[in-house]
Formats: structure tokens, C-alpha cells, sequence
């Protein structure tokens, strides 16, 4: 074992990152680092293995058996490393220090009809997958769940909906979180899958089967045997390589939901700005928000997730560029797939720091509903526009922005404005009157009431993934 | 009508690359030219209409319903931008043109109770629904035929496998090509199903229905009703916008394959490298390969394609970059989602090419043969060191290794080496006979025997995406 | 002459764009369009046989080369394009064309000597070094001098300053101004130097000057005289290519600029949100923000200025692609690097656009001033801790700190409780009064007080870089 | 001190890329771990006490310089982060475990008038500055060196020249390196240049000096004072962060470098293919080129760099992205530029590698010379039409062009075709005998004569290069 201080360490996922997120890097290392690298292919020979033993029918088949499935525990990556010294070959290493651990009458067998990347790949395909299995997408459960729960609670909470920066017309802060909702709800759903379709491989040097068919009649069942004992299934077509799309598509879909947690993070910014000021993450009673500036209370938990995806989401590019890998292979993609490991430990931290904001996430709604009416009743010119139109008016939307143009300058309401002329006032009364059955007067003083659909769209989002994050956990336990 | 010389626009989609593809690029003038937006538009905006006439049981709703429907044919681009000039509003100045196209009883409720996103967003939905189904689907499923079509043309034609530009062990050239039937078909089948996914809005400024539920009860009902005209479904949750992701998916699965059909071309260019020159792209009497040397005969066509790739790959970036919105939208993304035509049209020219470049491919396999055996029968190490191993040698690859070092100073043959060892070429001879019943000296001397499953992989691939294409064209069809 | 109705191209800066900027566009036609390649080609072509000319010392010298200079006037792009489609290779054809122009005597010398890539690289170094300097820096200096005359005229204007779009301390506006007074200022400067840095090529087919060597004792002399004729100095070293590094340090520095102006737009969008309206772009009286929401006075432009950049800034990553080049050459750089001039003509785009932002930006002054006191004096927090300091507490940053939390909860001024505890104060007052001989109460009560170098920075980065850009100016016209 | 076994690591640079580079990534961890980015905002701290003693007389004056100069060795990392925990702010952090170290009279100093980020951002420039030129230049001028070497020794050697992988006319080897001496030259004097120009920073929380304004009379002469300890600029304007360009510039000029050497790479991996094989990678006697194939010695350390590459460059992308802070800065660049380290380490990784490659390779001028008349003398094909058009023939491209068809077919040798024609044949050899005073039969019978200034070339540039390593040197030292 070569240990090292970890301020030593070069990349921040290896000493900030790690401390900032300890339990979780610690989890994540039993998938993603050089060790679980190594394990992980040993899982993989010792499968191959197996298949050997039982299509040979050795005598002592019981325990050679276990012998093979205790490789896992018994070879060490501090030797396989020191072996790689000597063949600059990192599986030719691994394959002579498993023989030491095996009686002689396997040792020929261990590795036999494999290429490297037989191993690589399969063992890569296995612990990606179980890392989103058992780290992303519990995580991404939990953050969709408290989501959910937000988007159920807020449901009624009036807000200003805003675009451009500008109000537009109100919505509720349970609406605006259902929004996450749904395109998180549906990103992790997609996950599972991409993840559940990851594929091994037990092709050969080419992905032809060449050396496997000097084996066995039949090589592609004996790819499909030993990739049984992992639960994967083949790759449709190898060759050295794995299709690089499964892998690929998996990783696209991982940084969609990169990108909607960056949104989310940039909405929770803004909404901290200090003329805003509609929610706050938590600060506790000692913490220091500038080394020089005593009063500052920074976002700096959402603005992190937000610099993370920009530390990670340009990564695709690399995914892209590793699908091209010359004729049967070139070895370009070696190091650069290595990095893999870093984005999704980048992803987890982003994960992690998400799931803490939300999950002390404070709502000013005096200051939500403070905001709602900055701009007095104006959000509501377009509910004017509207209910004019509907009376037959052609020119609706010229006339109401004059009138809001008119406001502007006076500083009057809208509602004072409308009601100075009566015919538009009537109109607009009768045709909100018909379809909503509200008094005009009582909705222009209470621009919330003007939030559509706000409330059903929160509850229903919430109910429908809520049923389906069950359903989710359900099969992954399954 | 604004008429230009082309050779006076800028972007080489609207000159150099207009004209090497005219016949392609008129028809995707129909769906991503700025006279399309406008028309997709007018759709949409016909399709809301539609609903006010029905929902308002308008006297001479079959006459409106007609004036509706013909607006697609009557309104004029170059109007909208003129209008546009005044309102510096591209919607709000269609909204004016189509109004006069209208008999004065619906003009008020022409784009009543949308924003301008549910008219632009839902064109965008159709028109690249529209694009991918008639125009790349379609040139995908032609480049796939081929590729099938070579693939069960040459399953049998011997060619070395080549991993780090080594050569390795033989495949056939149709195992080979069978690697791009089986990529490119799965890609296919998705890129389907993502366009069949694009959905269409009509929720209102924020998303919330804050207007159309001062027009009708049941405003969800009112969206679904517009985009059934469409045959679009909404989009689940929205601000002012559709949720991004349903395009986003499609984008990356398009960029997933331009990344196989470079893939592709990179194998092809170095295929034709003057000291290989398997392959040979069609080259006419009259072409010059260069200005200056007469001999030349450049792998052009394919250089082009992986070029196009580099052009256009690294633009995924924006389409994650505009998954982040502010709050219920900000503007950023307006600009930057316009060059997905030009994305789609890059992609539409290196399909287009690659097509060329299939269907005209001149394969020489007396060269693949040459080549094969120009390291004798070197390329049967892997198997020598396979057969002696099954034959209980624990230290066989080291053994074979040793020998080749020996081969490459000495020039024998391996062959030639293992027979001088009488043990071991009796072993390698048992065992090649008990797996495959090949005679060993003749397997040695005929090294496109140790092809493994070459010939059965390139037959079954091919003749199942034969079975999915025919689906698929039924299904579009259907 | 090929026409055709600009609202059938596809891409936005062949419609859009065009109309948008038709001014600004049809400049850049003269450097960016297809035509425009040609003619510069043309040039090129032109040079080398006056080089021959002057060479062979022809009888009729002065007619030819006549000839040769007039040839930019007399080819016609069209031709070329036709005579393409036989040659299949579009240097040969615009030799054909050229010779089509000229005296049988000098026919041979067209072209004699290059490779198209001599040609097509030179020219290409010319156009960008010209489009560059003529339009781009022309549009930059335009836009660096409002930002000058920006930083001066509100060099004393308080603003409250903000990071983590919290308020920090104060600041002026003519300050934050200034940020970009600086660091677009050497932007510019390095844009200029780079793109006189751009190169040119006689180097023949491979770089070595083969063919040229055939025709002249010093083929190196012939570069350069040829050259010269371009005002360009030759590449250090050619393969088939110009070494690539000269133009991408161009195309990285004008992305750096890019990045600050969108920085820019990104400031001017949020100092224009509904809360915080401190600056607005200019709105005309017919003018309409949303085509539902009468009121909205959206920052567009700014918006439209950051999503170019979200659509351009990725693309660098295909300018690093095409660094790399097999051997000397492939020609996978050929498709990607046309895409340039939509890079430069998108760049334009958002120049055009950010100086008519810059050029009608309403600065609200009182507003500014609103917002500084937004959080009464606790914008001083800093200053009370910097003071306290400095009069030996050595725990004066937490006790501050302390203090500014019973604020939030009283909602008392700080410098109230500040006053409440009398050895604080009178520390506080004292050193205020020893560095600036301000008194305390007085600078409490005016926050803006507290703007440190904010006055002189901005004026003296105004002065400086308004002679830099003179210097500039007087150097491009010199 | 927290220790760790370095297989438990996530980033591949933590563990195998440490244990493949030991001693150079020891060297790193100087610079870009987590314990130097401590010392370095240690030395910073340090420089602005010294600065506050001095102005402050005290009276104890050098013994209070002693403590804060030793700071550097005392203040221990893992101390700093157990202090965080309680703080949640790392600089706060630091600034109570320095205040630990020193006599109390100083205490209130430390840190006084300083932004945390006066001392991040100052930290990382000297940091980068330090790493760039005692590691990253060092190994850039080693590499320059041999690359220069090779130049100089193979600068006669005859090699074909490529051009779309095709044979196109002859180079020398030395001539093909003779590229990389130029471009990779050029771009390592850029990288001193952009090193140097790194600035430091003490302005304060938002750029306006308003903190040290309240201490001394001249705060930008303080700033400048500060850094002068550190041999480093102030920023010319500062927001919270040193204006960005700074580091942008020298990390695009590295991620040049980074193409540069990508583009050797791949050379190298292309000429070390089975057909071509003129170079080859160093391979020991115990070495295994594959798990399952004996036979095989792949250019993985080639491919190696190239695969470094495509994980890296992409990268690019988030340093434009942290370009854009809004206002006087969000965090949202803290993630990411964390991983600048990363960046940096890998380029190192590419760089000893390529190294080894460089300092070890094996030329087989044989086999270049056999791969040179593969296809005969049609790599004269070029010289025949330049020296056909010299005697004023006009259509002579066309004319060779049809006989290189006739040799492909006839597989007679150019030079026979030619000779065949009579009045060809001595236009061909009277020009060439005019020009280069060869004789035509030799010329064609040995095509290595056709190769124009590559070997002026070669020496020339290798001769340039070592003058500028040598002054470059000369100032590092200096």
C-alpha cells in the first residue's frame, strides 16, 4: 500500500472535494478509483475464468471455483502495479499476479481468449454501472424527492413569474419548482436506463472471436456465459472496444441532468440577490460569508454547483471525440477515458451540494409576495389585454400598452387607468366574471389570483413523480 | 421577395455547400430556411385559431376555418419583415400580417391567450420533427442499406485487423463494416424516437396558463386541442418555454452518429494511405487530385466528412449551454438555438457525402490480401500462443512472444520457428484440430482461416437492421 | 450570377443577421463571401505572375502584367464554380478561368509553381488580416471609446458594489465601467498584433519548395517577392499547410474579446431586472416587448449579445482541431476551417449590437443610489472592521460581524449600534479621521463616501486607453 | 497531516499518473496541490504583513518581519482545514491559524485591508507562474531540444512526403520535424511571455481599493509594494478578481503547445504503422505490446499524448467560460478554476511522455527510403509538369496527368513514359539541367533529388531554435 498525504494530491476531487464530501467520496471510491479499478477487473477474470473451469470440467471444479471467486479479496493493486514495471502492460500484470494466487491446473486458463479490453471494458461497463446505480442515482432520487416536496408544499405560494429578468405575470413558487420536477424526474428515469443497457464484452483482440473459436465451438455463448455472472449482456458488435455509444449515451444524459441542476442553481442565485432576496440557503451562526466584508451572506452553495458544470459539462467533448477510435481500435481513447472517473465524482459533488441547499432551503414568501406588487398591478396588463380581446376588441394589446406606457409616466395603477374609461372596464369586468367568475376590482388588488394554472401543474408534478421515483426505487431494489 | 447573389452570403451552407448539394439543400430550405420559421409559424398560429373559431361556435366557422388554413399559403416572410421593422417584434409583426389576411370577426382572437414562445417553440418542435423524419431519416436509412449491403457482399473477404494501426489479427472487411451496420443502426432507431418525442406548447407567458384560463375552463384541454392539429403532444411542464430536453436528446443523438459516420471516414481515409490502399473512393476521368501533382487521388470525399464532424461537433456545447434559462426564461438562448438549422445542415452534408462515397466504394481484395500476410504469418502469434495454452502450457504467451522476437530478427516464418519445436507444434496441432479440424500447416500457411466469427457476425448483423430499416420505413410511412 | 430569395438560406447570418446588420453584412460580404474567396484568390494568383513575369523579363512586361492586376475585376465567380463541376477541384478551375483572361505567353505561369493550398492559405491569411483590421477593429475602437466616454462621465456616480450579486461596498459606475475600459482595451490591442501576424505561403506541395526550386535558383526569395506584393510576410515553416498557430492565436484572442463582451452584456442584463433598473436600453415609442405582455421593456439586445457568444464561444474548440494535420496534411481542415467567416461574421453581429446598447444606455442615477442604501450603512460593515482594526482589535472582523447580525434582526443602522458602544466608536472615528480626515457620522450617513480609488481608476483608465486607441487608429491609417 | 492510500484516489493524476511520472509529478505537487495552494496564500499573507510592519514602524520591526517570512513553514495545511470546518471560509480559515504563528502586536494586521481573493487570486499567479517556468518550460525546452536535434541529424534524410496520406513529393525526415521545431518554438516563447505577465492583486472586495484607502494615503502604491515582494504586477483594473485575461492568455497558449505536440503524436503513430513502419517507440526485451497477441509493439506512448490531449483540450472551454463574472464577481468560477491544476498536470503528463518518445525514437531510413519509390518515380509527377510548363508549355498539368493514368494502368515507370515522347522528354531535361544543373535520367532515377530547401530548412530552423532556447535559458536563469 503506497500512502500519501492528501494535500499532496493534485486534482480538488482528491483532496477538497474529498474532505468537503467525505462519506460520499469514500463511497464513491469503491467504483471509481484505481483500486476499484483493478477489483473490477479481477471481478471480470474471474469470471472468464469460471466459465473455463466448468467447460473443462475440471476434477476439483468446487474449489477451483472458489478460488476464482475469492480473487477479488486477495489480489493486492500495489503488486499488480509493482508487476507493471517490468511488462509496461497493465493486464498482462494482473493476469501474472492472479496465478500466484491459483493452483497450477488453472493457471493456464486465467485470461485465455481475452484481450485487454475484453477485461477493461466489461470491468469499466460494470462499475460505471454500478456507481449510478448506487451513488448518482440515489442521490438524484433524494434531490428529485425533496423537489417534490417543495413543489407540494409551495404549491399556493405566490410569486412574480419572470422572464427576462422582468416580472412577466405571477405564478407560485411551487409552480416554478415543479418545473425541476419534471425535466429532473424524467432526466433520471433516462439514466436508469442508459445505465441498466451498459454492455460487456469476451470478443477478442478484434471483437471477431478469433481466439475464443480455437477454444470452443460456440464462442459467442461463452461470451454470453461469462458475462452472465455479471449481469451484462454483449456488445452488439466489438471490436477491440465496446461500442463506445452505451457508455456514451449514458454519459450525455448524465450531463443533461448536470445542466438542469445548473439552472436550478442559477434560478436559487438570483433569487438571493440582494434586491431579491426571496429564499436563502442555510448560514450557520459561526460561519464567515467574506474574510473582509462582516455582513456578507453568499449564495456560494448554489454558485458552486453552477461552477462545477462548468468545470465538467465541456467533458462531452472528449465523450464525442472517443467514439473515433481507428479500424479495430487505436489506443487514442486510453487516458482520456480514464477522466470518466473524474466527471462523475464531479457530478456527485455537484449532486451533494444541491441536496443540501434544497434541503434547508428557506422561503421568504413576505418578500415573494413584496416582489409580486413591486411594479403595483401592472403583471396583470396582460389579463387586461386579454379579457378585452375576448370582447371582440381587434386592437387589445396596442391599446393596454399605452396604457401601461401611461403608468409609467404617472406612476397611476393599471386598474385606476382601466376604470377611467368605462366601456374597456366593463368588458374586461364581464369577460373575467364569465370565465372565472371574479370580481374585477377584487383581482386587480390582488395580482396572485391572476396564476393560471399554477397550483394543479405543482400538485399534479409532484403526485406523478412521487409515483414514479417509487416505482424507480422498487425496481432497483427488485 | 428579397433576392442576393449567393456568392455573396457568408456561411459556406448558403454558397459553396448550397450548391455541391443543391437537389438536398432546397429541400431543407423547406424546414430551416427563415421563409420555413415563418411558415411553421403561421401553422401553429392557423392551429390556434382554429381552436377560437371552434370553442367560440363562430356563425361561419367552416368559411373562418378555411381562411384559417389558407393563411400557410397567403402570408408573405418579407411582409413580416417589414412589419418587424416597426415593432422591432418578429411574432407580435406576423400577428399583424395574418390579421389582415382575416375577416374582421376573428382577427381579435388571432395568438389570443399565447406567447410568443408557444408559437416559436411548437414551429421549432414541428419543423425539426419534420427535417429529421423527411429529410435525415431518410438518408440515414439509404446510408445504412448500403453499409448492410457491403457488409453481406464482402462478410467473406479476407483483411487483417488493425488495433493501434498494427496489425493484429485477420477479420473480413464485412465484419468490418458490420461494426458501422450495427453503431449507426441503433443510432437510427433513437434519433426516431427522439423526433417522435418533440412536443408543442400553448401555456402562456410563464407556462402556467395565466391567460388561456381567462379564456376557456379547461386550458389545458385548449393546449392539447391546438397541438393535435400538429400532431404534437405538450410539453410536460413549461415556463415560457418548452422544456429543453426533449430537443436536446434528439441533438446529442444526432451528434452521436455524425461522431460514427466520422468514425467511418477516418477508417476510409486511412484505408486508401498510398501504402495500404484497400479501398479507393471514385475518382472520375476528368478529376485533378491536385493543382500541382498529377498523380494524386486524395480520399477527398471522406477527408470532408470527418471535417464537417470538427465543424460541427463541438456545437453540442451550446445546445447544453441553452438548457439554462433565468428563472421563467431569460433571452440567451434566442440567438444561439437559430444555428441548429445550420447544425442540422452540416450534418445533412456529410451524410450526404458519405452516401457518395458508400455507394461508389471500389474495394481491392487482392490488397486486403497482400496485406494481410505482409508480416507472414505473424498475425497467427495470438492464435499459436491460444492452442498452446488450451494445451495445459501455463508460460505459453511469454513462449510465443520469445519466438516472434526470433521471427523478426531472423525473418523465418512462425510457422517455420514452432515446427522446429516438435512439442510444442504438436500440441498447437492437436488442439487446432480438436476445436476447429483444420490441419495446422495448412491453417499456418492460410492465415484468413483464423478469422474466428467474422463471416457469421457481418451476415446476422446485416440481415437484422435489413429487418429494423424495413420497420422503420413502414412505421413512417404508416 | 446565381439569385436567389435570401429567406431560403439557412443560415441566420445570411438572413437574419443580414437584415439585421445589412450594413455592417454587406462589409463583411466584401471579405467573408464566397465571392470574396475567389477575389482574394484571384489576388494571390496575381501576384505569383507578376512574380514571372518580372522573372522570365518578358518582352510586353508592363502589358502583362496589366493583365495580371486587372484579373481581379475580370474573373467571374460564377465561371468557376461551373468549371468545378468538371474538375472536381476548385484551384485547377479557377486556374482554367484565370487563363481564359490572359496572353497565350503567360498561360504556362499561372498557378506555376504553387499547390492550391499556397493560394487558398495566403488568401485566406489576406481576407481575415483585412476583414480584421477594416472591420472588426473599426467596430471595437467605436465600442472601446463609449465605454471611455461612459467611464468618465460617470466616473462619480455611486453605484453599491456586489459580488455573489450581493451588496458589497460602494463603487461608481464610471468604475465598473471601467473593468471593461481595461480589459477590452488590450483586447484590441492584441487583436491588432495578431492579425498582422498573419501569414503567407510559396512553399509548394509539401512546404520544401519543390516545385519552386525546379524554376529558380533562391525559391525562398521567390516567397517573399511574391508575398511581398500582399504585404505578408512568409509562414516560418510550410507544410501543405501555412503553420496553423498564426491565424488560431487570432481567432483565440477575438474569442477573448467575445468573452468580455459578453461578460458586459451579462452586467447590463441584470442591472436592468425589474428590482434593480439601474440602466435601461433604449425603447422606442412603438416598440413592443412581448406579444402577451403589454408592459415588458425587455433587455433584449444585451440578451441577443450573450446568447451569440453561447452560439460562437464553443467553436474555438474546432480551431484547435484544426492544428492537427497528418504528415503534411490531410486535408480534414478543409470544410471546417470555411467556417471562420460565420465565427468573424457572428463575432460582428454582437459588436453591432453591444455599441448600440453602449451608445443609448439610460444610466438612472437615483436608482443607483436607492439600491446602495438598499441595506442602510451595512454596506460599511467593511469599513468599520477595516477601522477597528487598525486601532489594534485584533478581533475586530468577528465582532463586526456579530454586530451586523443584530442589525438583520433589529433592523437598526449599523453605525447605531456601532455609536451604542462608545471605545468602538471613538477607535472607529479616530482613524477614520487620521487616513481621510472624513468624520464618522458624516460617512455613515452617505455610504457612497466609501468608494476608495473608484474616481481615479476610472478616469485614469478612461485617459489611458484613449490614447491608446489614438495610437491605434493612427497606426491602422498610417 | 492526513494520509491516504493513493489507489483509493479518484483522478487518474493522483495515482497512475503520479506513479508513471513520479518524480515530475513530486515536483508538481509543489505548485498545484492542495499544501501549495496554502503555502502560496501563506507567502501572500506574508508579503502584505511585511508591507503593514513597515508602514507601520513598529518598533520591534525585524523580528516581526522574521515571524512573518517563517509563516511559510509553520502554518500547517491540515490545521488551516480543521478551521475551516468551523468557519465554512477557507481564507477566514487561514487567516486565524497565521494569526497562531505571531506576536500579538501584529495580529490585527494580518489579512487587514485584503479581499480573500487579493490573496487566492495573487496566489495563483504566482503558483502558475512558478509551475510554467520551473517545470512545464523546462521540460517544453528539453523537448524543443531534441526535437531540434533530430532536425539537424536527419535533415538529409530522404522521406516521401504525405499529403491525405497519399504520396505526394519527396521531404527529408529532418525536414518533416523541422515543423515542430518551428511551431513548437514559437509557442513555448509565448508561453514565457504570457507566464510573465501573470499580475497580482490587493484592491480589495471589489476592485476600488475602498478598504486600504481607509489605512493608508496611497493604497495603489501599497498594492504595489505588496507584490513587489513577490515579483509579480498589479491587475491594471480589478473587480474582486485580477482581471481574467491574464491566465485566459497563457492557459489558450499552452492548450496550443498541447495541439502541437498532438499533432507530432499523431505523426508519429501514423509512421510507426505495420505498412509504413519508418519510426518506431523505444520497446525493452521484457515488454508486452499485447495481453493475448505476442507478436505486437504498438506506438502506445503516441497514442498516449494524443489520448492527453483529447481529455484535455476541450477544457478550453471552461476558461472562457470564467471569463464572465457578473458584476464585481460571482463565484461561479471557484469549482472551476480549481481545476486549472488538473489542466496544467496533464499537459506535464503529455509532455514527459512525449519526451521519452522524442529522446528514444528509432529511425529506419531503409524504410523510408523503400516507402519513397513505392510507386516508382511517380512522386516526380509534379516536377515533370513544373518543368514541362518552365519550357512554356501551357496544358502540361493536364498532359503528366494523363500519363501518371497511363503508368497506373501500364505500370510502366513515369520516367519511361516520358522518355518515350522525344520533344517532352528534352523540355523536361533541358529546364531541369537549367535550373539545378542535374541530369534528367539521374534526376528520375533517384527521386530523393526532388527535394527542393528541405535540407537548408531543417538546419536553418534547428539553428534558429537553439539561439532562442539558449536566450530563453539565458533569461530564466538570469
Amino acid at each position: 500500500m503506497i500512502t500519501r498525504n492528501i494535500f499532496l494530491n493534485i486534482s480538488p476531487l482528491d483532496h477538497r472535494y474529498f474532505l468537503s464530501n467525505k462519506e460520499l467520496f469514500e463511497e464513491l471510491s469503491n467504483y471509481l478509483s484505481e483500486e476499484a479499478s483493478i477489483k473490477y477487473c479481477v471481478k471480470v477474470e474471474a469470471a472468464l475464468l469460471k466459465t473455463h473451469i466448468i467447460m473443462n470440467n475440471h476434477d476439483d471444479c468446487e474449489k477451483l471455483i472458489k478460488e476464482a471467486e475469492s480473487l477479488e479479496n486477495t489480489v493486492d493493486p500495489a503488486k499488480v502495479y509493482e508487476e507493471e514495471e517490468k511488462t509496461q502492460h497493465n493486464i498482462r500484470a494482473l493476469v501474472n499476479v492472479i496465478k500466484e494466487h491459483l493452483s497450477d491446473s488453472i493457471k493456464p486458463y486465467v485470461h485465455l481468449g481475452a484481450t485487454s479490453v475484453d477485461i477493461l471494458d466489461t470491468a469499466t461497463s460494470l462499475k460505471i454501472r454500478d456507481v449510478t446505480r448506487n451513488v448518482l442515482l440515489r442521490l438524484l432520487i433524494e434531490i428529485e424527492e425533496i423537489l417534490i416536496k417543495i413543489a407540494d408544499t409551495e404549491a399556493g405560494t405566490p410569486q412574480v413569474g419572470r422572464t427576462h429578468g422582468q416580472h412577466a405575470v405571477p405564478i407560485t413558487f411551487g409552480f416554478a419548482i415543479s418545473e425541476y420536477v419534471s425535466r429532473l424526474g424524467k432526466s433520471i428515469i433516462k439514466i436508469k436506463e442508459a445505465s441498466d443497457d451498459l454492455r460487456g464484452k469476451l470478443a477478442g483482440a478484434v471483437g471477431a472471436y478469433n481466439s475464443t473459436s480455437l477454444i470452443v465451438k460456440d464462442p459467442v455463448k461463452m461470451e454470453e456465459e461469462t458475462l452472465s455472472y455479471l449481469s451484462l449482456k454483449p456488445s452488439e458488435h466489438s471490436t477491440q472496444l465496446i461500442e463506445p455509444e452505451y457508455l456514451l449515451r449514458l454519459l450525455l444524459e448524465i450531463n443533461t441532468a448536470f445542466g438542469i441542476i445548473a439552472n436550478l442553481a442559477d434560478d436559487l442565485r438570483h433569487l438571493q440577490r440582494s434586491e431579491i432576496t426571496e429564499i436563502r440557503e442555510m448560514f450557520t451562526e459561526t460561519q464567515v460569508g467574506s474574510s473582509t466584508m462582516p455582513q456578507k451572506r453568499n449564495p456560494w452553495n448554489s454558485e458552486h454547483v453552477k461552477s462545477l458544470w462548468k468545470a465538467f459539462c465541456p467533458r462531452v467533448i472528449t465523450f464525442y471525440m472517443d467514439q473515433i477510435s481507428e479500424h479495430q481500435r487505436d489506443l487514442s481513447n486510453s487516458a482520456s477515458s480514464r477522466f470518466v472517473a473524474d466527471y462523475i465524482a464531479g457530478f456527485a459533488a455537484a449532486l451533494n451540494r444541491i441536496r443540501k441547499v434544497l434541503s434547508t432551503l428557506y422561503v421568504d414568501k413576505k418578500k415573494m409576495k413584496d416582489n409580486l406588487v413591486l411594479t403595483g398591478d401592472l403583471v396583470l396588463a396582460e389579463a387586461a389585454y386579454i379579457l378585452l380581446s375576448c370582447s371582440g376588441e381587434a386592437d387589445a394589446h396596442e391599446k393596454i400598452r399605452k396604457i401601461t406606457l401611461e403608468c409609467e409616466k404617472s406612476g397611476e395603477k393599471l386598474s385606476a387607468l382601466l376604470k377611467k374609461n368605462k366601456e374597456v372596464w366593463e368588458k374586461v369586468s364581464n369577460q373575467l366574471n364569465k370565465t372565472t367568475g371574479l370580481d374585477a376590482s377584487d383581482f386587480f388588488d390582488n395580482p396572485e389570483l391572476y396564476r393560471g394554472q399554477s397550483v394543479n401543474k405543482a400538485k399534479s408534478l409532484a403526485e406523478k413523480y412521487q409515483r414514479e421515483m417509487l416505482v424507480l426505487k422498487e425496481k432497483m431494489n427488485g
